[in-house]
């Protein structure tokens, strides 16, 4: 007995503005993809906004198509009876701005010109993408977010969306976060984006739809998967199994983790534009919630909802000292702030592989908030 | 005023045979290039083996012209009043097989064609190196060794030198290593690889030598340089600095750990070959101390020598519990085993960079041994 939300169907929001982003420079119309469960209750008080990661989307929980292989990307988490459940709450989840997964990004037509943005779409900040969510919300006619939860650049969301919007915003739950992106986490995706750049193929942003740098973004994807994962997780996934179809002295023999990055890296190069990848990567290394204040104290001194952190024990890419830099300051603002760190083998990914060891935890925060 | 061994002369040896490997293969002749340090005594029971790491070479201490920038690249460690004291002991330092730099690998000529190796080299483990190293002690008319020290992929071969010689070796000294090549360290090495493999000159290793796949192997190399450095050494010496040439909002704006990468991967095409690289990276990846033997036990039986060992705390490439997991089985066998868990931030170069905080236990290790 599969307890889903069943069939929706995304929806979008056009708005026909110029939004003025943290560079300086203007984005406008701007179209954002998104889906909703549940029911809004009449006082609008029960509205759960889900934030995804890096070269995630809209589609959450449930099926486009009765015959999808697969349901939405946290459908463990939302749905009749689950965490999020979708018989209390009206859950959205929005796609972001920069992503190719139905919002304005760099595949989208530029009205000046007439042509897809590519290399002049604007580079923006994770405070762009909640900027515009909140034009979202505005249109949806909801002012007040019982709470904003996601994993990875979703933590980042949820963050931004406390500091910056505390009178819409009543909790926020970031997962597998981190208050500013580490240089080495920045280095992982520095050698991602060589990887796309020494691609043929590229020609600085201007391959043909049909002909992207796929060797290059598979790889680049490749790299992005060792940091998702973990040593421990590959020990148990892998260990040091050699591919049964190669010898081990044969010159391109692979380990069974080998095939496994190749395969998931090539699998990627269908699902994702290969310019939002890089421009969503850019706003993953610019993060830093404190920019445009004089310090992390001033920047978490905004917040004035009570806040749920989580973070993994082998989580190495965003790893448990990040999150605890910021609820720190939390604490020493006597700012009300209940932080978990998760044991897991399971490392970044955790958030999406074992929700199980942190949804008690959600429940009784939301509990306690209605 | 400089302590140095001064100016040093690399030398090489040629054997006119065939190695059996452990592919089965059959490689020869063998060109090994190998420098010494300090005097043989009379009794030749001061010889101290030094091992280099993947993209290392012989030249591990002094200069090899008064104009040199830079001396060799343990120089730290090997020289008078130096750890490994050459008015004590004699050092010798031999570049491996698979290398490029003097050594029988992928550029040498093979003798069956008349030319370059290249794919056509044999695939080599790290015991093959060793065995190729005893041919050189035998030339040298050395059958006994007071130590052999090594970092990284030196550890191994030090390893590997007490398992497989223990007739020979009065003591090893693995420092960053690991028993078997973790699925993690194995992922790095896969993207390194594909890296190369996606640069159009590589040609399958069919490039010519002025023109290598220099894209693909800086890129290779930015991936390993991440490996060898820590998220604590990066903070240190990077932060989230930006490029003070760039602005934050340009597409191709750099922050200062991406710069640092590129230009390590751009410096090193020069010095190194790809199909070596390549060779070496996949030696790495098959290490296992325990290859050819029933149990990591049985392996560790073999071993008739006391041994120390260093690991660092901050090393992920191959992380403390690696060279824990080999200790224990030491302890387990009562083998004369002494390890040291060393607090430092930078990671696995901290062999390279931080020797002070491992030397006095070296000395202290030595000292007992003459």
């Amino acid at each position: 007995m599969e307890s889903t939300v069943g069939i929706v169907t995304p929806q979008s929001a056009t708005f026909d503005l110029e939004l003025r982003l943290e560079s300086g420079r203007v984005l406008g119309p701007i179209t954002l993809t998104y889906e909703t469960y549940g029911e809004l209750n009449r006082d609008k008080s029960n509205v759960v906004l889900v934030a995804h990661a890096w070269t995630g989307d809209a589609h959450a929980a449930g099926r486009h198509d009765p015959d999808d292989r697969k349901p939405g990307w946290w459908d463990s988490m939302i749905g009749p009876g689950k965490v999020l459940d979708t018989e209390r709450y009206f859950v959205i989840c929005s796609n972001v701005i920069g992503s190719c997964k139905g919002s304005t990004g760099p595949t989208s037509i530029n009205p000046r010109t007439g042509k897809r943005y590519k290399l002049n779409f604007p580079v923006v900040m994770v405070r762009d993408m909640v900027r515009a969510q909140r034009l979202l919300l505005e249109r949806l006619q909801i002012d007040n977010l019982l709470t904003v939860i996601g994993g990875s650049m979703g933590a980042m969301q949820a963050l931004e969306w406390g500091i910056h919007y505390p009178e819409m915003v009543r909790s926020i739950i970031p997962i597998a976060g981190t208050g500013r992106t580490s240089p080495m986490a920045i280095s992982l995706n520095a050698v991602a984006r060589q990887a796309i750049y020494n691609d043929p193929l590229w020609k600085k942003g201007n391959y043909r739809p049909e002909h992207p740098p796929a060797d290059g973004l598979a790889l680049a994807r490749a790299i992005g998967h060792i940091s998702f994962l973990s040593d421990a997780s590959m020990h148990l996934k892998f260990g040091r199994r050699f591919s049964a179809r190669d010898g081990q002295f044969d010159f391109f023999g692979q380990f069974e983790v080998e095939r496994y990055l190749e395969y998931n890296g090539g699998s990627f190069i269908d699902k994702f534009d290969t310019n939002s990848f890089l421009y969503l990567a850019k706003a993953l290394d610019l993060y830093d919630v404190s920019w445009g204040f004089e310090s992390l104290e001033e920047a978490m001194q905004q917040l004035q909802c009570p806040s749920l952190w989580f973070a993994f024990s082998s989580d190495w890419l965003y790893p448990p000292d990040q999150t605890e830099e910021v609820v720190r300051v939390l604490e020493q603002l006597d700012k009300p702030v209940e932080y978990h760190l998760i044991q897991s083998d399971y490392g970044h990914d955790s958030f999406l592989v074992e929700p199980e060891k942190f949804t008690p935890k959600v429940s009784a925060f939301l509990d306690k908030l209605l």
